[in-house]
Protein backbone atom coordinates (compact mmCIF):
# COMPACT_ATOMS: atom_id res chain seq x y z
CA UNK A 1 0.00 0.00 0.00
CA UNK A 2 0.78 3.49 -0.65
CA UNK A 3 -0.03 6.53 0.53
CA UNK A 4 -2.29 7.30 -1.64
CA UNK A 5 -5.07 5.54 0.31
CA UNK A 6 -4.55 8.12 2.48
CA UNK A 7 -5.88 10.22 -0.24
CA UNK A 8 -8.86 8.26 -1.53
CA UNK A 9 -12.58 9.70 -1.20
CA UNK A 10 -12.80 6.42 1.03
CA UNK A 11 -15.32 6.44 3.62
CA UNK A 12 -13.32 5.28 5.67
CA UNK A 13 -9.69 7.49 4.70
CA UNK A 14 -7.44 7.80 7.89
CA UNK A 15 -6.69 11.70 9.12
CA UNK A 16 -3.17 10.82 8.77
CA UNK A 17 -0.39 8.15 8.25
CA UNK A 18 0.53 8.11 12.00
CA UNK A 19 -3.16 7.18 12.71
CA UNK A 20 -3.67 4.75 10.22
CA UNK A 21 -4.37 0.92 10.99
CA UNK A 22 -2.20 -1.24 8.58
CA UNK A 23 -2.96 -4.10 10.34
CA UNK A 24 -6.59 -6.02 9.68
CA UNK A 25 -7.54 -2.43 8.58
CA UNK A 26 -11.49 -3.71 7.57
CA UNK A 27 -11.95 -3.40 10.97
CA UNK A 28 -10.72 -0.05 11.77
CA UNK A 29 -12.81 3.51 10.98
CA UNK A 30 -11.84 6.93 11.80
CA UNK A 31 -15.63 8.16 12.19
CA UNK A 32 -15.69 10.45 14.74
CA UNK A 33 -18.85 8.96 16.35
CA UNK A 34 -17.81 5.33 15.99
CA UNK A 35 -14.24 7.18 18.41
CA UNK A 36 -16.56 8.73 20.64
CA UNK A 37 -18.94 5.44 21.00
CA UNK A 38 -15.53 4.12 21.95
CA UNK A 39 -14.03 6.80 24.42
CA UNK A 40 -17.81 7.39 25.88
CA UNK A 41 -17.72 3.58 26.73
CA UNK A 42 -14.00 3.33 28.43
CA UNK A 43 -13.78 4.54 32.05
CA UNK A 44 -9.84 4.10 32.00
CA UNK A 45 -7.57 4.96 29.34
CA UNK A 46 -4.19 3.63 28.83
CA UNK A 47 -1.53 6.56 28.47
CA UNK A 48 1.49 6.32 27.01
CA UNK A 49 4.82 8.89 26.73
CA UNK A 50 8.05 8.35 26.12
CA UNK A 51 10.32 8.93 29.42
CA UNK A 52 13.90 8.55 28.61
CA UNK A 53 13.75 7.34 25.11
CA UNK A 54 11.37 4.20 26.83
CA UNK A 55 7.77 3.85 26.68
CA UNK A 56 5.62 4.10 29.93
CA UNK A 57 2.08 3.30 30.17
CA UNK A 58 0.07 3.85 32.92
CA UNK A 59 -3.96 3.77 33.56
CA UNK A 60 -5.84 7.05 33.68
CA UNK A 61 -9.35 8.12 34.39
CA UNK A 62 -10.97 9.11 31.49
CA UNK A 63 -13.74 11.39 29.74
CA UNK A 64 -14.75 13.04 26.44
CA UNK A 65 -15.42 16.93 26.60
CA UNK A 66 -16.58 17.10 22.92
CA UNK A 67 -13.55 16.50 20.39
CA UNK A 68 -11.08 16.28 23.28
CA UNK A 69 -10.49 13.49 25.94
CA UNK A 70 -9.67 14.56 29.04
CA UNK A 71 -7.21 12.67 31.87
CA UNK A 72 -7.38 12.57 34.95
CA UNK A 73 -4.53 12.13 37.53
CA UNK A 74 -2.48 13.76 40.95
CA UNK A 75 -0.37 16.98 40.13
CA UNK A 76 2.88 15.02 40.85
CA UNK A 77 1.60 12.22 38.55
CA UNK A 78 4.79 11.43 36.12
CA UNK A 79 2.65 12.01 33.37
CA UNK A 80 1.04 15.38 34.05
CA UNK A 81 4.41 16.53 35.59
CA UNK A 82 5.19 15.82 31.97
CA UNK A 83 2.46 16.47 30.35
CA UNK A 84 3.14 20.09 28.89
CA UNK A 85 3.22 19.43 25.24
CA UNK A 86 4.36 15.99 25.39
CA UNK A 87 3.29 13.55 22.73
CA UNK A 88 0.65 10.76 24.21
CA UNK A 89 -0.80 7.48 22.48
CA UNK A 90 -4.30 7.25 24.77
CA UNK A 91 -5.43 3.72 24.00
CA UNK A 92 -9.22 2.78 25.27
CA UNK A 93 -10.12 -0.97 24.73
CA UNK A 94 -13.45 -2.91 25.70
CA UNK A 95 -13.58 -6.24 25.75
CA UNK A 96 -16.35 -7.67 24.44
CA UNK A 97 -16.18 -11.60 24.22
CA UNK A 98 -14.04 -14.61 23.94
CA UNK A 99 -14.38 -15.74 20.08
CA UNK A 100 -14.33 -19.81 20.67
CA UNK A 101 -13.73 -20.90 16.87
CA UNK A 102 -13.22 -24.14 15.40
CA UNK A 103 -9.48 -24.38 14.90
CA UNK A 104 -7.21 -22.91 17.97
CA UNK A 105 -6.02 -20.47 15.15
CA UNK A 106 -8.98 -19.27 14.30
CA UNK A 107 -9.74 -18.19 17.94
CA UNK A 108 -9.78 -14.42 18.72
CA UNK A 109 -11.49 -12.25 21.26
CA UNK A 110 -14.26 -9.30 20.43
CA UNK A 111 -13.39 -6.27 21.63
CA UNK A 112 -14.02 -1.90 20.68
CA UNK A 113 -10.65 -0.66 20.93
CA UNK A 114 -9.73 3.66 20.53
CA UNK A 115 -5.88 4.67 19.63
CA UNK A 116 -6.02 8.12 20.01
CA UNK A 117 -2.49 10.16 18.96
CA UNK A 118 -1.69 13.58 19.95
CA UNK A 119 0.17 16.32 22.36
CA UNK A 120 -1.41 15.87 26.11
CA UNK A 121 -1.71 19.55 27.31
CA UNK A 122 -2.72 20.47 31.22
CA UNK A 123 -6.18 21.86 32.03
CA UNK A 124 -5.04 25.22 33.83
CA UNK A 125 -7.49 28.13 34.31
CA UNK A 126 -9.43 27.48 37.12
CA UNK A 127 -12.74 27.37 35.80
CA UNK A 128 -11.84 25.28 32.96
CA UNK A 129 -10.05 22.60 35.57
CA UNK A 130 -13.58 23.06 37.34
CA UNK A 131 -15.88 22.42 34.18
CA UNK A 132 -13.51 19.32 33.65
CA UNK A 133 -13.97 17.97 37.13
CA UNK A 134 -17.52 18.29 36.62
CA UNK A 135 -17.10 16.04 33.42
CA UNK A 136 -15.28 13.42 35.63
CA UNK A 137 -17.68 13.68 38.19
CA UNK A 138 -20.82 13.23 35.68
CA UNK A 139 -19.17 10.15 34.34
CA UNK A 140 -19.56 8.44 37.58
CA UNK A 141 -22.33 9.09 38.56
CA UNK A 142 -24.65 11.59 36.70
CA UNK A 143 -26.00 14.47 38.23
CA UNK A 144 -23.75 13.82 42.09
CA UNK A 145 -21.71 17.00 41.40
CA UNK A 146 -25.36 19.27 42.55
CA UNK A 147 -25.61 16.84 46.41
CA UNK A 148 -21.82 17.76 47.12
CA UNK A 149 -20.30 20.70 49.15
CA UNK A 150 -18.29 22.94 46.78
CA UNK A 151 -14.76 21.89 45.56
CA UNK A 152 -12.36 24.26 47.11
CA UNK A 153 -9.53 25.92 45.33
CA UNK A 154 -7.11 23.76 46.67
CA UNK A 155 -8.83 20.74 45.85
CA UNK A 156 -8.69 21.99 42.50
CA UNK A 157 -5.15 22.89 42.39
CA UNK A 158 -4.68 19.76 43.61
CA UNK A 159 -6.07 17.78 40.31
CA UNK A 160 -4.61 17.47 37.24
CA UNK A 161 -6.08 17.27 34.43
CA UNK A 162 -4.68 16.66 31.01
CA UNK A 163 -6.53 17.26 27.50
CA UNK A 164 -5.69 15.55 24.04
CA UNK A 165 -7.61 16.52 21.25
CA UNK A 166 -9.44 13.69 19.11
CA UNK A 167 -8.28 14.79 15.74
CA UNK A 168 -5.95 11.95 15.23
CA UNK A 169 -8.08 8.82 16.11
CA UNK A 170 -8.98 5.46 14.91
CA UNK A 171 -11.17 2.71 15.88
CA UNK A 172 -10.99 -1.23 15.85
CA UNK A 173 -13.71 -3.52 16.18
CA UNK A 174 -14.25 -7.30 16.39
CA UNK A 175 -17.34 -8.09 16.89
CA UNK A 176 -19.92 -11.39 15.70
CA UNK A 177 -19.04 -15.48 15.57
CA UNK A 178 -15.67 -16.76 14.66
CA UNK A 179 -15.08 -17.20 11.13
CA UNK A 180 -13.40 -20.67 10.23
CA UNK A 181 -11.77 -21.89 7.32
CA UNK A 182 -14.45 -23.65 5.33
CA UNK A 183 -13.80 -26.96 5.87
CA UNK A 184 -13.76 -26.74 9.37
CA UNK A 185 -17.79 -26.33 9.84
CA UNK A 186 -17.98 -30.07 9.42
CA UNK A 187 -15.95 -30.26 12.64
CA UNK A 188 -18.69 -31.45 15.40
CA UNK A 189 -16.98 -28.89 17.89
CA UNK A 190 -19.45 -26.16 19.66
CA UNK A 191 -18.16 -22.86 18.38
CA UNK A 192 -19.55 -19.74 19.10
CA UNK A 193 -18.69 -16.76 21.32
CA UNK A 194 -18.39 -16.11 25.29
CA UNK A 195 -19.92 -12.82 25.88
CA UNK A 196 -17.86 -10.38 28.47
CA UNK A 197 -19.87 -7.98 30.03
CA UNK A 198 -18.46 -5.43 32.77
CA UNK A 199 -21.04 -3.69 34.62
CA UNK A 200 -21.88 -1.57 37.35
CA UNK A 201 -22.72 -3.46 40.74
CA UNK A 202 -24.88 -3.31 44.34
CA UNK A 203 -23.52 -0.28 45.74
CA UNK A 204 -21.49 -1.06 49.00
CA UNK A 205 -22.05 1.78 51.17
CA UNK A 206 -18.90 3.44 53.45
CA UNK A 207 -18.89 1.75 57.05
CA UNK A 208 -18.52 5.34 58.27
CA UNK A 209 -21.68 6.34 56.42
CA UNK A 210 -24.11 7.75 59.35
CA UNK A 211 -27.24 6.31 59.74
CA UNK A 212 -30.31 6.82 58.06
CA UNK A 213 -28.89 8.18 55.03
CA UNK A 214 -30.12 6.20 52.04
CA UNK A 215 -28.87 5.84 48.93
CA UNK A 216 -29.72 8.09 46.32
CA UNK A 217 -31.38 8.13 43.27
CA UNK A 218 -28.93 9.22 41.07
CA UNK A 219 -26.55 6.07 42.06
CA UNK A 220 -29.22 3.45 42.14
CA UNK A 221 -30.17 4.65 38.66
CA UNK A 222 -26.41 3.53 37.76
CA UNK A 223 -26.66 0.23 39.26
CA UNK A 224 -26.86 -2.57 36.45
CA UNK A 225 -24.89 -0.32 33.43
CA UNK A 226 -23.34 -1.94 31.25
CA UNK A 227 -19.84 -0.49 30.07
CA UNK B 1 12.99 10.35 48.43
CA UNK B 2 16.44 9.44 47.28
CA UNK B 3 17.83 6.51 46.04
CA UNK B 4 18.43 5.05 48.95
CA UNK B 5 15.09 3.75 49.04
CA UNK B 6 15.55 1.30 46.46
CA UNK B 7 17.99 -0.18 49.08
CA UNK B 8 16.58 -0.30 51.94
CA UNK B 9 15.83 -3.80 53.22
CA UNK B 10 11.67 -3.54 53.16
CA UNK B 11 9.99 -6.10 52.10
CA UNK B 12 8.14 -3.65 49.19
CA UNK B 13 11.60 -2.68 47.52
CA UNK B 14 11.32 -1.98 43.61
CA UNK B 15 13.78 -4.27 42.15
CA UNK B 16 15.44 -1.12 39.87
CA UNK B 17 14.55 2.59 39.72
CA UNK B 18 12.87 2.32 35.93
CA UNK B 19 10.30 0.60 37.76
CA UNK B 20 9.79 2.36 41.09
CA UNK B 21 5.97 3.64 41.68
CA UNK B 22 6.85 7.16 43.09
CA UNK B 23 3.08 8.27 42.82
CA UNK B 24 1.03 6.99 46.12
CA UNK B 25 3.65 4.57 46.72
CA UNK B 26 1.56 3.29 49.77
CA UNK B 27 -0.75 1.77 46.81
CA UNK B 28 2.26 -0.14 45.51
CA UNK B 29 3.82 -3.43 45.46
CA UNK B 30 6.85 -5.50 43.91
CA UNK B 31 5.73 -8.81 45.03
CA UNK B 32 5.76 -11.72 42.63
CA UNK B 33 2.69 -12.99 43.91
CA UNK B 34 0.57 -9.86 43.77
CA UNK B 35 1.90 -9.11 40.27
CA UNK B 36 1.03 -12.53 39.18
CA UNK B 37 -2.40 -12.43 40.75
CA UNK B 38 -3.31 -9.11 38.03
CA UNK B 39 -1.35 -10.53 35.77
CA UNK B 40 -3.68 -13.56 35.60
CA UNK B 41 -6.95 -11.73 35.75
CA UNK B 42 -6.50 -9.88 32.72
CA UNK B 43 -7.21 -10.89 29.42
CA UNK B 44 -6.22 -7.71 27.71
CA UNK B 45 -2.77 -6.18 27.88
CA UNK B 46 -1.65 -2.34 26.60
CA UNK B 47 1.26 -2.85 25.15
CA UNK B 48 3.49 0.69 25.05
CA UNK B 49 6.56 0.94 22.16
CA UNK B 50 8.30 3.86 20.72
CA UNK B 51 7.99 4.23 17.48
CA UNK B 52 9.64 7.67 15.66
CA UNK B 53 10.55 8.93 19.21
CA UNK B 54 6.37 8.67 19.77
CA UNK B 55 4.79 6.19 21.67
CA UNK B 56 2.08 3.70 20.69
CA UNK B 57 -0.02 2.22 22.73
CA UNK B 58 -2.10 -1.27 21.47
CA UNK B 59 -4.28 -3.93 23.30
CA UNK B 60 -3.06 -7.27 23.14
CA UNK B 61 -4.02 -10.67 24.54
CA UNK B 62 -2.00 -11.15 27.15
CA UNK B 63 -1.35 -15.01 29.38
CA UNK B 64 1.48 -15.43 31.88
CA UNK B 65 3.79 -18.52 31.42
CA UNK B 66 5.55 -19.10 34.64
CA UNK B 67 7.92 -15.64 34.77
CA UNK B 68 7.05 -13.99 31.90
CA UNK B 69 4.31 -12.55 30.24
CA UNK B 70 3.16 -13.97 26.50
CA UNK B 71 1.61 -11.28 24.24
CA UNK B 72 -0.13 -12.54 21.22
CA UNK B 73 -0.60 -11.20 18.08
CA UNK B 74 -0.19 -10.98 14.12
CA UNK B 75 3.17 -11.62 12.71
CA UNK B 76 2.37 -8.82 10.69
CA UNK B 77 1.14 -6.15 13.39
CA UNK B 78 3.86 -3.33 14.29
CA UNK B 79 4.42 -4.26 17.66
CA UNK B 80 5.07 -7.86 16.89
CA UNK B 81 7.39 -6.68 13.96
CA UNK B 82 9.18 -4.33 15.22
CA UNK B 83 9.42 -6.71 18.72
CA UNK B 84 12.82 -8.84 18.34
CA UNK B 85 14.57 -6.61 21.37
CA UNK B 86 12.28 -3.52 21.84
CA UNK B 87 11.51 -1.96 24.93
CA UNK B 88 8.14 -2.19 26.13
CA UNK B 89 5.95 -1.10 28.81
CA UNK B 90 2.95 -3.39 29.15
CA UNK B 91 0.26 -2.44 31.73
CA UNK B 92 -2.79 -4.72 32.63
CA UNK B 93 -5.42 -2.47 34.46
CA UNK B 94 -8.87 -4.50 36.46
CA UNK B 95 -11.57 -1.54 37.08
CA UNK B 96 -12.73 -2.87 40.37
CA UNK B 97 -15.54 0.03 41.30
CA UNK B 98 -16.30 3.80 41.50
CA UNK B 99 -15.60 5.26 44.31
CA UNK B 100 -18.12 8.06 45.34
CA UNK B 101 -16.62 10.14 48.47
CA UNK B 102 -18.42 13.02 50.25
CA UNK B 103 -16.36 15.57 48.41
CA UNK B 104 -15.50 15.59 44.65
CA UNK B 105 -12.07 15.49 45.63
CA UNK B 106 -11.87 12.55 46.93
CA UNK B 107 -14.17 10.27 44.25
CA UNK B 108 -11.98 7.76 43.16
CA UNK B 109 -11.61 4.39 41.02
CA UNK B 110 -10.93 0.98 43.10
CA UNK B 111 -8.78 -0.50 40.49
CA UNK B 112 -6.08 -3.10 40.12
CA UNK B 113 -3.17 -2.31 38.13
CA UNK B 114 -0.07 -4.44 36.86
CA UNK B 115 3.12 -1.74 35.17
CA UNK B 116 5.75 -4.39 33.33
CA UNK B 117 9.03 -2.86 32.07
CA UNK B 118 11.02 -4.76 29.83
CA UNK B 119 12.24 -6.44 26.61
CA UNK B 120 10.43 -8.21 24.04
CA UNK B 121 11.35 -11.03 22.24
CA UNK B 122 9.85 -12.98 20.12
CA UNK B 123 8.74 -16.17 20.32
CA UNK B 124 10.17 -18.18 17.61
CA UNK B 125 11.09 -21.68 17.88
CA UNK B 126 8.05 -23.88 16.52
CA UNK B 127 7.62 -26.16 19.67
CA UNK B 128 8.20 -23.37 21.98
CA UNK B 129 5.41 -21.30 19.72
CA UNK B 130 3.21 -24.05 19.90
CA UNK B 131 3.37 -24.44 23.80
CA UNK B 132 3.01 -20.81 24.12
CA UNK B 133 -0.39 -20.98 21.92
CA UNK B 134 -1.33 -23.35 24.22
CA UNK B 135 -1.27 -21.40 27.02
CA UNK B 136 -3.20 -18.70 25.62
CA UNK B 137 -6.02 -21.34 24.52
CA UNK B 138 -5.91 -22.80 28.36
CA UNK B 139 -6.17 -19.22 29.20
CA UNK B 140 -9.51 -18.76 26.91
CA UNK B 141 -11.19 -21.88 27.71
CA UNK B 142 -9.43 -24.49 30.02
CA UNK B 143 -8.76 -27.90 28.36
CA UNK B 144 -10.68 -26.76 24.88
CA UNK B 145 -7.31 -27.41 22.98
CA UNK B 146 -7.45 -31.19 23.44
CA UNK B 147 -10.96 -31.10 20.97
CA UNK B 148 -9.50 -29.25 18.60
CA UNK B 149 -7.80 -30.25 15.41
CA UNK B 150 -4.40 -30.43 15.50
CA UNK B 151 -2.83 -26.82 14.85
CA UNK B 152 -0.85 -26.23 11.31
CA UNK B 153 2.87 -25.71 10.47
CA UNK B 154 1.65 -22.71 8.93
CA UNK B 155 -0.84 -21.53 11.04
CA UNK B 156 1.95 -21.66 13.86
CA UNK B 157 3.78 -19.79 11.28
CA UNK B 158 1.22 -17.07 11.21
CA UNK B 159 0.79 -16.27 14.96
CA UNK B 160 3.43 -14.00 16.19
CA UNK B 161 4.05 -14.15 19.69
CA UNK B 162 5.80 -11.91 22.37
CA UNK B 163 7.77 -12.67 25.46
CA UNK B 164 8.48 -9.87 28.16
CA UNK B 165 10.05 -10.95 31.95
CA UNK B 166 8.10 -10.20 34.32
CA UNK B 167 11.41 -9.03 36.85
CA UNK B 168 11.11 -5.59 36.27
CA UNK B 169 7.08 -5.33 37.62
CA UNK B 170 5.10 -3.40 40.01
CA UNK B 171 1.80 -3.47 41.04
CA UNK B 172 -0.62 -0.80 42.82
CA UNK B 173 -3.75 -1.47 44.04
CA UNK B 174 -7.17 1.05 45.52
CA UNK B 175 -9.87 -1.08 47.27
CA UNK B 176 -12.17 0.02 50.27
CA UNK B 177 -14.55 2.81 50.59
CA UNK B 178 -13.82 6.57 50.31
CA UNK B 179 -11.38 8.37 52.32
CA UNK B 180 -12.90 11.85 53.21
CA UNK B 181 -11.50 14.40 54.96
CA UNK B 182 -12.64 14.12 58.69
CA UNK B 183 -14.76 17.45 58.26
CA UNK B 184 -17.07 15.73 55.65
CA UNK B 185 -17.83 12.53 57.41
CA UNK B 186 -20.77 14.48 58.78
CA UNK B 187 -22.37 15.37 55.82
CA UNK B 188 -25.67 13.55 55.29
CA UNK B 189 -24.23 12.46 52.06
CA UNK B 190 -24.06 8.73 50.71
CA UNK B 191 -21.28 7.57 50.25
CA UNK B 192 -19.13 4.04 49.25
CA UNK B 193 -18.44 2.00 46.38
CA UNK B 194 -20.33 1.05 43.09
CA UNK B 195 -18.39 -2.24 42.40
CA UNK B 196 -17.42 -2.74 38.72
CA UNK B 197 -17.16 -6.71 37.61
CA UNK B 198 -16.21 -8.34 34.40
CA UNK B 199 -17.46 -11.40 33.77
CA UNK B 200 -17.88 -14.07 31.40
CA UNK B 201 -21.94 -14.20 29.98
CA UNK B 202 -24.22 -16.96 28.44
CA UNK B 203 -22.58 -18.18 25.44
CA UNK B 204 -24.10 -17.89 22.18
CA UNK B 205 -23.92 -20.57 19.58
CA UNK B 206 -22.47 -19.42 16.13
CA UNK B 207 -25.28 -19.31 13.56
CA UNK B 208 -23.28 -21.93 11.43
CA UNK B 209 -23.28 -24.58 14.00
CA UNK B 210 -24.21 -27.87 12.79
CA UNK B 211 -27.31 -29.29 14.57
CA UNK B 212 -27.33 -31.47 17.70
CA UNK B 213 -23.68 -29.97 19.38
CA UNK B 214 -24.36 -28.94 22.50
CA UNK B 215 -22.55 -26.31 24.20
CA UNK B 216 -19.29 -28.83 25.73
CA UNK B 217 -18.90 -28.58 29.90
CA UNK B 218 -15.89 -27.10 29.08
CA UNK B 219 -16.78 -23.79 28.04
CA UNK B 220 -20.11 -23.97 30.17
CA UNK B 221 -17.57 -24.02 32.91
CA UNK B 222 -16.24 -20.40 32.58
CA UNK B 223 -19.68 -19.03 32.40
CA UNK B 224 -20.55 -17.06 35.59
CA UNK B 225 -16.28 -16.50 35.79
CA UNK B 226 -15.78 -12.89 37.37
CA UNK B 227 -11.90 -10.86 35.68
Amino acid sequence: MTDNVLEQSSPNVPPSEEVWVRRASERASYDADAVNEVVDSAVVAHVGTVRDGKPVVIPMFVVRDGDHLLLHGAPAAGVIRRGKGVDVCVTMTLLDGLVLARSGFHHSLNYRSAVVIGVAEPVEGEVEKEQALELFMERLVPTRQADLRPTTEKEIRGTGVLKVSLAQASVKVRSGPPVDDEEDYEHGMWAGVVPVTTTFGEPEADPRLNDGIELPANVRAIVGRVL
